[in-house]
């Protein structure tokens, strides 16, 4: 494609930058809330909603693959287009495929009287896009459509690479769906190189690409002590108290400095290297601004030694989500509970495993049973830790993109937590993922008042619109 | 009074039994659950039905006092009886006041689908009525009716002493309301000493006083970390977790083997006598036996050097009740809460008290505050332990009324729980009680399938009869 017509394309964007809002008004309207059981026509409508545009835009093969089994009756469609007719190089060499992914799921909208503007009546206050969804992901997953529409338009219904669309409706409550697909029909999604707009920008201004996700696993450990409940006044003494026992084994998981104490945890942690740990140093972070404003708690804590960008982005972590079980209601009620369990949780980095990760885990846990319990551990889920090359055609068409665009260099940071399907992407597909986010660090996902930068929106659209061209060059 | 009188006594209720258990049917129809505020007009029929039965048999001065305030809009009436017109002693001494206790209140009945017959439809099977309430406490608070009802009849309208009656709706929420009354208008309840009916035999067969009870101390402590909940992949590692922290503390509460590393905590704890452990060790009580049917875990836990009967009466105790806050549903939710609760009780023995056991706790948690959180330690309510002395003329007529109906010498025990009211008995009206109660320990207190063997409850009758007899002797 020419810089002409990559550059005619960037002014049909911005010509319809109304028009495109509009249309993410009218997708955010819609409640797709994928974890709630009767917004499940809802999910269904925004699917069909985004298949309904790919055709326009001029996408083929626009489908809705059904995910629903007898085993997963509640599974949500896939959104599947593709457009695989781009010349090869002048060399002759096939065109490159592009898989773009999104989720046009939501998550619940509750609490919903923190809301200044209802969730799903989309509201722009302020140069921003209020609504549930708004960035997490409808409004950056209709990044990648416009910058298709506004590529087809000015290319007449051609693109410059094959682009496969994939919009999944279960991100937000797992993503297994999709992850079964990859599994078992990975062909149909055969590509070069993923991009995925689900991440955010370091900084406002500051033009970000992701480049690692930690991997994790999630597990719950029980703890049995007594048949049954029994009242703490006849029993207390005698009787093995869950909740301590309990206690007992998570304080014996980390130590005081937020070290995890299980025996060779930290044996495939890879170190980043001397080049990422510097370009870290220079980002705009500080360390006591960050405590203040995003944090709130008295102190930072973890590891001694590392810097908060490290322990978050590098450095494995454990984490305790919620204690069930015995008596949690308003006042007294003297139980010595039967059960207790724990939720934690574990982030993984480069080389560590799940499998191995959680094996080491297990065994040490049940190496500190305290007297008169038994206790049992369970794996929930997990994802693998991810780390990108940097040192490929599509980051370099990336940065350029988002350097272009923005006018600032890109910079490359990390994300602390997981997006499996990156995982996914790699192990099944075999291809990398360009993680090119344009959120904002205070865009409230999965909180109340969420939004979207809308000059990010449309910075977005002309970033992939330069990105997809960058590519097919 | 003369044994012809009190045998006649004695013969009257053993000729009523049947009516008496129709009687006591009906009242256990009525589902006065005293926490759920829809069954309101049910606790306040079963306080008439009640009163309505005390006026009938003689009582005088009956009515019904109110307890609730614009504070406590929900407070259940007591049933107030009295009749003070017993004959001096030969030497010109009043006859002594015995001030009968018991409440009409009761547990809820939930999970109802384990009962066998319905908990408000009271069923005889096998020598045992079943039904929420039946033995805890409708059940016993009616044999001090019915052993009333028997010496009034046999003494023409005349009781062997001084008698008031106080019957409670609130127990099973705290007894606040009857707290209240005893505090503010003590007066009216003077008395010499006070029956309770509403503890248990040790073993069938074995007449058994409670003369100890322990106190307690239920707490909560709450942790906080960040300003609001946030994601453990973004933030974990530097964020604080509460739940961590709350175990850290907790497991520095107890050490491995259940002693309480509060320091000075056990200052004030008073050894039983010699001689009570020597009674102790002749109870027929089997630890091995115990374990494996009542408690079902794998093994028995607490201090090293104790008897398991020690450790639940006469050594205070550590609970953690439940810990509330975080995540709890099914699945995986991966939050770092912003703050987590424990609910962590206390058990305390003779001459440990509240106030000072309490500074102790939140003094030595204050000192162990994890890295990067606040902590707050807050008193939710407390109780005083109690013992009674063997050594009065009190206990020795329940001793002997107890040994003549059961033709076995009565064996002394404690109870590990907390009857709040015989702490409020001896500090507000300085008087004793005498705690002769006729469960079982396999009498399902609160929980499905409640029970009351009738033939505890007659004896229980006559057991009374026999108690106010030899106090008015």
């Amino acid at each position: 494609m020419t810089t002409t017509a990559t550059m005619a394309a960037v002014k049909f964007a911005q010509e319809n930058q109304e028009r495109f809002v509009e249309e993410l008004k009218a997708l955010l309207r819609i409640p797709s809330v994928s974890t709630l059981p009767e917004h499940a026509k809802d999910v269904r409508a925004a699917a069909e909603f985004v298949a309904a545009e790919l055709k326009r835009i001029g996408m083929e093969h626009v489908r809705l693959i059904e995910t629903a089994t007898k085993e997963r009756p509640g599974g949500h469609p896939l959104v599947y287009a593709d457009w695989l007719n781009a010349a090869p190089a002048a060399d002759g060499r096939p065109a490159p495929t592009v898989l773009c992914y999104g989720h046009y799921d939501v998550q619940p909208a509750e609490p919903l009287d923190e809301w200044k503007s209802p969730p799903f009546e989309p509201t722009v206050r302020d140069g921003n896009i209020y609504a549930r969804g708004a960035v997490d992901d409808k409004g950056q997953m209709w990044m990648h459509v416009k910058a298709l529409e506004a590529l087809f338009s000015v290319g007449e219904g051609r693109l410059p690479v094959n682009v496969r669309v994939i919009v999944e409706g279960e991100e937000e409550v797992g993503g297994e769906g999709i992850a079964m697909f990859v599994r078992e029909h990975g062909d149909s999604l055969k590509a070069d190189v993923a991009l995925v707009s689900d991440t955010e920008m370091f900084a406002p201004e500051l033009p970000t690409l992701c480049v690692g996700l930690r991997g994790m696993i999630y597990t719950e450990i029980e703890v049995r002590g007594a048949r049954t409940d029994l009242h703490s006044g006849m029993y207390g003494g005698a009787v093995p108290n869950p909740f301590v026992a309990l206690a007992q084994v998570i304080a014996k998981l980390k130590d005081a400095d937020g070290r995890i104490l299980i025996p060779g945890f930290y044996d495939k942690v890879v170190s980043p290297s001397a080049d990422e740990l510097k370009a870290w140093q220079a980002l705009p972070f500080d360390e006591e601004h960050y405590r203040e404003t995003e944090v709130g708690s008295v102190s930072l804590t973890g590891e001694a030694g590392y810097s908060v960008l490290e322990r978050t982005w590098a450095r494995p972590t454990l984490d305790v989500h919620g204690m069930p079980g015995g008596f949690t209601g308003a006042g007294a009620k003297t139980v010595i509970p039967a059960k207790a369990l724990a939720k934690v949780s574990m982030r993984l980095v480069p080389d560590m495993t799940p499998a191995e990760s959680f094996a080491k885990y297990k065994a040490y846990v049940e190496s500190i049973v305290p007297a008169g319990v038994e206790i049992e551990v369970r794996m929930i889920h997990s994802g693998d830790p991810i780390v990108v090359s940097t040192d490929n055609a599509y980051v370099k068409a990336a940065t350029e993109a988002m350097h272009t665009v923005f006018g600032k260099e890109t910079v490359f940071v990390r994300g602390g937590g997981s997006i499996p399907i990156v995982g996914d992407f790699v192990r099944e597909l075999k291809i990398p993922t360009v993680m090119m986010g344009f959120g904002l660090p205070d865009d409230n996902l999965h909180a109340p008042n969420e939004k979207f930068h809308l000059a990010n929106f449309y910075r977005g659209i002309e970033s992939i619109v330069l990105f997809l061209s960058g590519v097919g060059a």
